[in-house]
């Protein structure tokens, strides 16, 4: 792989234009989009405009006058489309976390007679303390059971609720059989709540096509929301009636302006919003979401798999080939838009890296993950980092104390 | 009361110097702070710099080197002595709504034995819906009994794990006494939850003088966090290690970047954060923070009284005197930061008002609601507001089908 072939790549790429929406800081080859998308130009102004005019001058006549109050359901038809869904099957709003438990709440007192949520160990943790936090709420004997990947189907059994799922692995990239799992789970009478968190914006999510129940996601990672951006939830049409959120805040109530004292869900998506919308957090979102919807998840997840191609390739085929264990599947139809190195000092070598202008992260215990956010990525970046990271291990570059102090968040 | 008089108001004001501190439009008198607070400039700059600098220079790195993991509980700190809590006794996350569910549920499974959550008709809505939802969640014979207020004593039971109630009302804003009801749902062995959404920043909250257990507010009123800010919740040191959060999501983890499976709680209040923090709604919430704390809860309180008492007397000794029926009590003791006046056309008489540059709100069926944020806010526009407030009555100047229209948030 040479430089050339790198440019070529550039040359044809068609969300190549894309890149000069971002703000990137100079010097920075940033593998780390999946952990935080960087700044849409389109946000820095579009924030301004919020605060200083919508709320400095329109104040609490926001609400109507810039349509604050539809936020939620605006920015979730807006994603719709990057996921398999329709407009009104998804709302943004509070955390991933959140949005677990009101889903996973509601699915299983839709379906009280059976004890049993289902997941998989090393699965996302807050995806896992949330379901304990579930089953802990609702009591009566309800549990959480963990089961390896390829004994989830054959523990689909009538005490099972709900199925739980990331679609992409956080450490892995390892890409789960959406319509498969759904269609197995359904056939055991259970419902299937995805966590899209390092799916949406660069795989070609379908969750109609899978015939999938629910779903939440992440607006941080690939929709470039910017920091703990509001996160989604999806409720297939079929379900949204008769399912009810445990957060039964005002904001899912069918006439909340009415203020009465009882609850009554709002019919459709709008009855899992629970709180007073997060404008500022809703609009940067919504600047991110634009662009990816308009790149299209079609050439978003083309772009992801030649990007992690070019760099499980190149590195490979360098010095670092036989130190670095390759945990990302090498198939690229099982394979998300993130490429995980195992390696005993994992830790010290993405600080060594982070060093020398590339960032990517580490995930315990001995991981260095890189991520390719399709749209602020160059080929010739890649290769770079492949560069760098093949010197940094083969020289032991990162075996030095300064790549080993520990920060509060990894 | 002349126009002199006013101005010698705002001559003795010990906060005159902060209205400068905030955008305001032209020719609005702005009484619609304990709905939404106005824009403080060093919100406008500050979040500029969150944006481009941080988020768009530093990207994932933000979390250490801004401190953005730190800000829950350092916004929270801040906000403390306005609410007479101990540093490390608040954090700000979520939404009021998803606090109320956090803390309620924690409450009862901590008192499983008493199945009663008491709380009044006519509180804040999201209120009595979220402990609807907690006690649903929750299940084993638990459910929500409201009381009037002056029967909520009488009804503290055996069977009562938690009293739940707004500190000021929202319609009325009749401020209920804290240590008093405190103390008689601890004599019963219950725990008491304050929403202090329309007090913290006006009044002198003084949970831990009033022996409080838990609190939740909100970030958007007299606190000025922008729309849909970031929410606080408050647990007593004495109880942050016996109670669990439902919602008991990464950020609550006490090692969450060990991505152990199991769910941990860390010790002390950060095990009532859940999801990644949204950094953007932080950001605006600490300078509103910032600049309430400056002025200090004292001083707040003290001017609050004022302007609602200047507005009072001028209403009551004005032409629309006998036609509003103020529900607001007249002593101040008892009186938060707002001033409500019943009458048959509330409606049109606010959008009559707002039409003339006085920004009010409406609540169902009947209340004209003016809110009086102390720092904005000058004597002579409490004057003169209560002039046009006057007269759009005397005349019946809103009896006109332009100011009958509904909007989508009242």
């Amino acid at each position: 792989m040479s430089d050339a072939d790198a440019a070529a790549l550039d040359a044809a790429d068609p969300l190549a234009a894309f890149r000069s929406e971002f703000d990137l800081p100079e010097g920075v080859i940033y593998l780390d989009g999946n952990s935080l998308g960087p700044l849409p130009h389109a946000t820095r102004s579009r924030l301004a405009e919020v605060v200083s005019v919508e709320w400095g001058q329109s104040l609490i006549r926001g609400w109507n006058d810039h349509d604050w109050i539809g936020a939620p359901r605006r920015v979730g038809a807006l994603l719709a489309p990057l996921i398999g869904a329709e407009a009104d099957e998804v709302i943004c709003a509070d955390s991933t976390s959140a949005n677990i438990y009101k889903l996973a709440v509601a699915a299983m007192q839709d379906r009280p007679d059976r004890k049993v949520v289902l997941s998989e160990p090393g699965d996302f943790p807050t995806d896992l303390y949330m379901l304990e936090g579930a089953v802990r709420s609702l009591g009566g004997g309800r549990r959480l059971e963990l089961r390896p990947s390829d004994e989830i189907e054959a523990a689909l059994g009538p005490e099972v609720a709900l199925l739980v799922l990331c679609h992409a692995h956080y450490k892995t990239a390892r890409i789960r059989d959406m319509a498969r799992l759904t269609a197995a789970a359904h056939a055991a009478g259970a419902l299937v709540l995805w966590d899209l968190s390092h799916s949406a914006g660069v795989l070609e999510v379908d969750l109609n096509g899978s015939g999938a129940d629910l779903a939440v996601g992440c607006g941080y990672k690939y929709l470039n929301g910017g920091p703990g951006a509001p996160a989604f939830l999806f409720v297939a049409r079929r379900h949204q009636d008769s399912l009810v959120s445990p957060l039964s805040g005002w904001m899912g109530h069918a006439a909340p302006f009415e203020f009465p004292d009882a609850y009554a869900p709002a019919r459709g998506i709008g009855r899992f919003a629970c709180g007073t919308p997060p404008i500022l957090g809703l609009s940067a979102l919504e600047c991110g979401v634009e662009i990816a919807a308009r790149a299209g998840k079609g050439a978003l997840r083309a772009k992801a798999v030649a990007l992690t191609d070019l760099f499980i390739r190149h590195i490979e085929a360098g010095p670092a080939g036989s130190e670095l264990a390759l945990v990302t599947p090498r198939d690229a139809a099982l394979r998300g838009g993130h490429v995980s190195w195992r390696h005993p000092d994992g830790y010290a070598i993405v600080q060594a890296m982070i060093a020398r202008g590339v960032i990517g992260d580490f995930r315990a215990p001995d991981i260095a993950r890189f991520g390719f956010s399709p749209l602020p990525l160059t080929f010739a970046e890649v290769a770079r980092a492949a560069e760098i990271l093949g010197e940094v291990v083969s020289t032991r570059a990162y075996d030095d104390p300064r790549y080993r102090q520990r920060s509060a968040v990894t």
